[in-house]
């Protein structure tokens, strides 16, 4: 499984993902689920990605071949239409669709194959990113190839393995965060879906990209044992401890005024 | 949807539900799912509910229909064995066994019809309890029928929409909790589900059961605006903010003692 959140903030965007895969549980690898795309000093795309780890490869090499085209045209016999690449789209909104596009070639190669096999070909991602000129944003791309966005109601999305780690979220996320607190908030919902799914797990990868700025300020990653992480996971867990023996006595108990 | 939750503890068990309904978005309604059942002074047994409301109505209805013939015999057309009920089993295993059964009965008597309409008859329920002289326990009955304990090492089990109130208590739950701290950790388990899915809702139920009882110390029903509810809400929020904030600051930040 996986666990991907991307936090869309006044600041600027704050992504983060878990490494862990796993095809059953004796089949478990790390792969990164984060990448950062700058085609063009005009031109960020964040890209995370969850599913079937074959479908987000070859859409990720898919979407690179065509970056490669753009740069060093050659002719290819498998290019029948003018080519769309993360260099050509004129907006954020736009690279949404082309991967989803890129998404829905791929499924439809595989998915007759692995159907048979009793096998999933679906895959989702999160895109975040800015165009020069436009406002940063951020998408989720569902599997079947349309996207919704992140809006200041809405600020943050996931995908993967996104229940354990949503109640944190909704205590904390809005728009106006700072992106450093968007990164904290970002990895005690990682830390906590990953204590409670073995399917997800460290290394934590973190993008911090402000606003305007079309490069990520900070590329965390963050291993099982590193002292950042467990500092983190520490702090939040010695001070759940203490909000949990703060709460409130029942009427009955000792040390209730009540009482 | 439904959310329940039962912990076993040294001091006891602490059984909680919530009490919200969903057929559909649009058809929302409020049921109990915690049910308290002390058919002798030997014995009692607490059941929580999940699933498809129908099939859990009909269990019940039927295991207190066992209970009235085994107090008050009448012939049954529907009887075809000697009667199995919450009267004469003699240990806890076996009361999850009936149950198990009862419910297999009920899912095979409407399953197929069910099927036809895409609408599935399972259940699943979560039975605390003890029968005097013997330790008391927790059982996880699944819509197959069959059944899992709760141990030191696993104190707690949950039915329904459990992702979301898994990490709260995966940080804080342990045998030697105390039965109020334990209906505590339930409330905050509870409350951040509701939070991140509108289908678990109050009001919200809990029964404290001490140790060799034999009978609830504290039945609680939380309604949305009741006054413990809020003052616990409240403080969990605050104190889950102050621990956001007091997080450690990364290296790059104003603040921290590397920068």
């Amino acid at each position: 499984m996986t666990y991907c959140v991307g936090l869309l903030l006044d600041e600027g965007m704050v992504m983060a993902a878990d490494s862990r895969t796993n095809a059953g549980v004796d089949y478990i690898s790390t792969y990164s689920k984060l990448h950062v795309l700058q085609p063009a000093p005009d031109r960020l795309f964040v890209l995370m990605v969850a599913g079937s780890l074959a479908t987000t490869r070859e859409v990720l090499d898919r979407i690179g071949r065509d970056l490669d085209q753009a740069i060093n045209p050659r002719p290819s016999p498998f290019q029948q239409a003018p080519l769309v690449t993360l260099l050509n789209v004129n907006y954020l909104f736009e690279a949404a669709t082309y991967i989803g596009q890129v998404s829905q070639a791929v499924q439809n190669e595989h998915g007759p194959a692995l159907r048979q096999a009793g096998v999933s070909a679906e895959a989702s991602f999160i895109l975040g990113g800015q165009i020069a000129g436009q406002a940063h944003g951020l998408f989720l791309i569902y599997p079947q190839g349309n996207a919704i966005a992140a809006t200041p109601e809405t600020p943050y999305l996931q995908i993967g393995e996104s229940k354990y780690g949503k109640p944190a979220l909704d205590r904390i996320v809005h728009p106006g965060l700072s992106l450093a607190d968007g990164a904290r908030i970002c990895l005690v919902s990682l830390v906590g879906t990953a204590r409670s799914n073995l399917s997800v797990g460290p290394p934590f990868e973190v993008a911090i990209c402000p606003r305007d700025q079309l490069a990520p300020s900070h590329l965390l990653k963050l291993p099982a044992g590193s002292p950042d992480l467990a500092a983190l996971s520490r702090s939040w867990d010695e001070s759940l401890s203490q909000a949990f023996f703060a709460l409130p006595r029942f009427s009955w108990e000792p040390g209730n005024p009540q009482s």
